[in-house]
């Protein structure tokens, strides 16, 4: 099948492994890239020279295109840009910051731009600095989100009625029904997040992937929205944040709370207790850690399944 | 085409207009089962003897099925379903409330009885009460909805493994695209709310479906989730909301700020200032006032026609 997002990127089928931090190493991105989606490094949260190392290995491990996600707020993102051209990785996916400056840079040395959003608005800007693709990220997705709270359901269409370039939805894209709604939508592609850290291959720690395949319905929340509104799974630290709500604690005060490391301790270092823990909505669709290549064909045979069994009306 | 939900309701379509309050009288429901789908009545904002008036005049204005939205924390519940079983009323929507009671005495006079929820367990609790069929409700909605924040991307796959009857998307349904979205998720229908405010047939105030109409991205928000969580239209009664809550205000202070009759005097009366204007996140969507029937007819049209273009990986 023929369609923008697998012309644009050079892969099979259209479905983006989201770069998200301490889950996204080479080893999740070599092996969803081999299976004939996107993978992506989430450079978010890795040190320069860490993400050197990433890009080679996974240069190593795929022939396959894949690309890295760089959220632009990144403090040394002039370092980040160099080591991504300079190890001559050919697809970028920004998100968090304004994507102006970097995406004239990246395409005048022939890399393909998307650019995370979760409005109509930030689409609009990112479509005019002339990024080749958004992706629309609805409000079930994990970790940080928009203020505008628009879910998947609502946000596809809006942008797609907006923009012109190809659309990528995101947000709630935990099975190939899924994927098969989000197309219906109007999108061209999915980017899938937290089904993918229910992997062998993701460098998430064991005991938060442990704790992904027990969520249910209600386990998640977007909170911390005086700050960057962020999906936590509900743990203790959310407890503390949630009680912290409940004293009328000031911006100033969750702040302290969070501190710095927060994500890191959770999610790569397992510390379920003090650690956050990002996570989207259809976690509580995720029954099983599967290897990657099984989540892209489980999707595609869904997804055709699917299709093949709806029905006209007359 | 037959499906699970037109054998049970015995219309064309799968399409559920919703039985909300202040806009669901006879003209509407009458108008949306004429065209195909299935009218409700939302019983929600009538005194019983308006309901019997409002029955019989959707008799007179249409053969076709229809049926009567009932919130189960109605004062008068007794009162309406006297009526409804008096006026041999054969479709019976349930929600907010226990559905246990009622289903089994509606079923037992030949009623076929559907259950609004906004989560698994209280679609299994419904099941287990003997409904015919669950509307799964997500986030996006408008108007009173689930303190789990659960989108209707993320909810319908889960109910759908959970329960064996007929199941109904509901929440950012706003065109045949987001229904063929539904159905990829695995819904079988689906009720749709805001779209049918924005038609003449619809009892709001000429006003609100302005406003309606006017609305973008970020225009809504569910708030009020110390009393009811309800999504409403940002308006000057949802600022004074938001002063309450930048108060830190006690839940008995916004209890008293919201009052008695807040709903009808903005959804009803036009009163834009002091009324609640309830309404889901599709309103950003919509762009005109086009009559009931064709609301129907452009969700299958559109449904049939995207569906055309999908096509099967390989």
């Amino acid at each position: 099948m023929l369609n923008s997002i697998t012309q644009l990127f050079g892969i099979r089928y259209p479905i983006i492994q989201a770069g998200m931090v301490w889950a996204s190493g080479w080893r999740l991105a070599s092996a969803v890239s081999n299976a004939g989606g996107l993978g992506l490094l989430g450079a978010g949260s890795m040190y320069p020279a860490v993400l050197r190392e990433h890009i080679q290995k996974c240069k190593k491990a795929t022939d396959m295109p894949f690309g890295v996600n760089v959220p632009l707020l990144y403090p040394d993102i002039d370092k980040l840009m160099e080591i991504i051209l300079d190890e001559k990785v050919k697809i970028v996916f920004t998100a968090a910051g304004n994507p102006n400056l970097w995406t004239k840079h990246l395409k005048s040395h022939g890399c393909t731009v998307a650019h995370v959003v979760s409005s109509v608005k930030f689409a609009l800007k990112a479509q005019a600095c002339g990024v080749d693709a958004i992706v629309a990220e609805g409000f079930e997705a994990g970790g940080h989100n928009g203020r505008e709270e628009t879910t998947t359901m609502a946000l596809i269409p809006l942008v797609k009625k907006t923009i012109e370039i190809p659309l990528i939805a995101a947000g709630g894209i935990g099975s190939g029904n899924a994927m098969l709604a989000a197309h219906a939508l109007g999108a061209d592609g999915v980017q899938v997040g937290s089904r993918f850290v229910a992997t062998p291959e993701a460098s998430s720690h064991d005991y938060f992937k442990t704790e992904v395949i027990k969520a249910q319905q209600g386990s998640t929340e977007l909170t911390l929205k005086e700050l960057t509104p962020v999906r936590l799974l509900k743990n203790p630290f959310y407890n503390k944040i949630k009680e912290l709500y409940a004293e009328g604690a000031s911006t100033e005060k969750l702040n302290k709370l969070l501190g710095k490391g927060r994500a890191k301790k959770g999610m790569f270092e397992g510390d379920l207790v003090e650690g956050e823990l990002e996570i989207g909505q259809v976690a509580a669709q995720i029954e099983k850690i599967i290897p990657a290549a099984e989540v892209v064909e489980e999707f595609i045979s869904a997804y055709n399944n699917k299709l093949g069994k709806l029905e006209l009306f007359n």
